[in-house]
């Protein structure tokens, strides 16, 4: 692990993800100031109250002077607008990354709005939220044991990534790299269509005149199973429209999947469904 | 609450469900000799040097002799064996209860083969299973604020109804009653179809030659959406069949809104998702 010091961070976005992660590093004492930027002047006082920003900043020069890092930690779709805001403001050396859950669309982005800055830029993802949202939901202990990804594009300076994986490091996490494309089909699979399964159930209960009743019968599986259907509505939103094509594909698969399932339930076919439960008991025990 | 003493209860099945009731009742301080019965010699065993159980029992007159409450906790696809092997040593006065995720199936065996003793049958399911099994899975404190439904039938005695009634609340359970019927439509929607998506989403992910490299890019989203995957496959095939037409009906609703969901997807219809996680983050909320 590489000895990092950050004297001054920027976190745009003060909410879960980088809240916890200002919270880490202030942990890991490998931080000195916090200057916190957020729409909601709301959020950043609340962000300032609990201690997780040191000063509430804005997009304007002051707030970036001195910057080492810069965190763009909102929803994927506002981060064009966001590096557009912190272009001109950026110091020589200041390193910028984000906390976005799709990488290719944020890439895209970047090489738009951060154009002379691409060395500097490292895009990353902490997979690592939980479905509550907002400054009081962060925590130091968030990213511990957790895995970051990095997907480095070609201009991405050797230096740039190394402060960034060791702000990460820092904060408890693993860090590994993939290539954007990679990432972003992976977590198509992995999170985004889960994700939507939730919303998708609970709306389908919650849309019927006996909603509530059936919720009222609901146990600790269901509970479980529906926990990431009380996520953010605007960073799903932005996540299924940046992964769209990719998590469209996974929707079909587990679509069709879902046809041979009805068949062998219509069928009565005990052995086929006790051998699918058995293989996916298996599986996921392995991967435990 | 009814003041409830059960000096003999005898447990079939002596795993989560069966052996998290024998604890609790023990527990409780109502509860005088527990005996055990399972198909598996090394479960009552594990139940008896775990102080689940007491007395290891078998089909036959001495392990019935003086029994006071009988819970049948098997797989409900066991029940049909299970009921006609008690029948011939149940004592006159002894009441006869089971643990089975679906109640019209459970029924229709006993009406087959406890028929002389329908008005001591009480057909009963906790909803508070976990993704364990076995055992060294109970304790006593599962059903504790947890909701337990019973579905008399038209035979059943009120002095057998009372007698489960206030064991399960002796266990800290909310007991609450429901026709069969009712019963299975709505745990096909809130806890059998969950399960079935689940598994269907495990096994479709670990079909793929990248199934491995997919889990480990997974965080606690993905986790707790598939928990319920590491259920019981023999008890889920069990339900499946006998709730076979409920839950087939509940899946196909759910296709339909999986086909409405790619529709919204696939048109990149940001607001109409928006409004859909928004709605089902409020409903979630609402009946958390």
């Amino acid at each position: 692990m590489t000895a990092v010091r950050i004297p001054r961070l920027v976190v745009i976005g003060a909410g879960l993800i980088g809240g916890s992660f200002a919270l880490a590093l202030k942990r890991a004492g490998v931080v000195g100031e916090v200057v916190g930027i957020s729409r909601r002047p709301e959020t950043l006082e609340q962000a300032k109250q609990l201690g997780v920003i040191d000063r509430i900043g804005a997009y304007d020069a002051e707030s970036f002077a001195g910057a080492d890092l810069v965190l763009v930690a909102t929803p994927v779709g506002q981060m064009g607008k966001v590096f557009a805001a912190i272009a001109p403001f950026l110091p020589r050396e200041a390193v910028v990354t984000d906390g976005g859950s799709t990488k290719q669309d944020v890439i895209a982005v970047a090489r738009e709005h951060l154009a002379g800055t691409l060395d500097r830029f490292v895009p990353a993802h902490p997979i690592s939220g939980t479905e509550k949202s907002g400054p009081g939901a962060a925590f130091p202990e968030l990213y511990v044991d957790r895995r970051v990804v990095l997907t480095p594009m070609a201009e991405t300076s050797a230096r740039a990534q190394a402060l960034v994986r060791a702000a990460w490091e820092a904060c408890g996490a693993r860090v590994s790299e993939l290539p954007a494309d990679e990432h972003d089909a992976m977590l198509a699979a992995v999170s985004h269509l889960p994700h939507l399964l939730a919303f998708a159930l609970v709306d389908e209960f919650a849309a019927r005149p006996n909603g509530e009743r059936i919720f009222s019968f609901s146990g600790g599986g269901f509970r479980d199973f529906t926990r990431i259907a009380s996520s953010s509505p605007e960073m799903w939103r932005d996540i299924f429209l940046s992964n769209r094509e990719a998590v469209s594909v996974e929707l079909k698969h587990y679509r069709d999947k879902l046809e041979e399932v009805q068949k062998l339930l219509d069928a009565g076919d005990g052995a086929a469904l006790e051998n699918l439960f058995e293989r996916s008991r298996s599986a996921r025990g392995r991967w435990l």
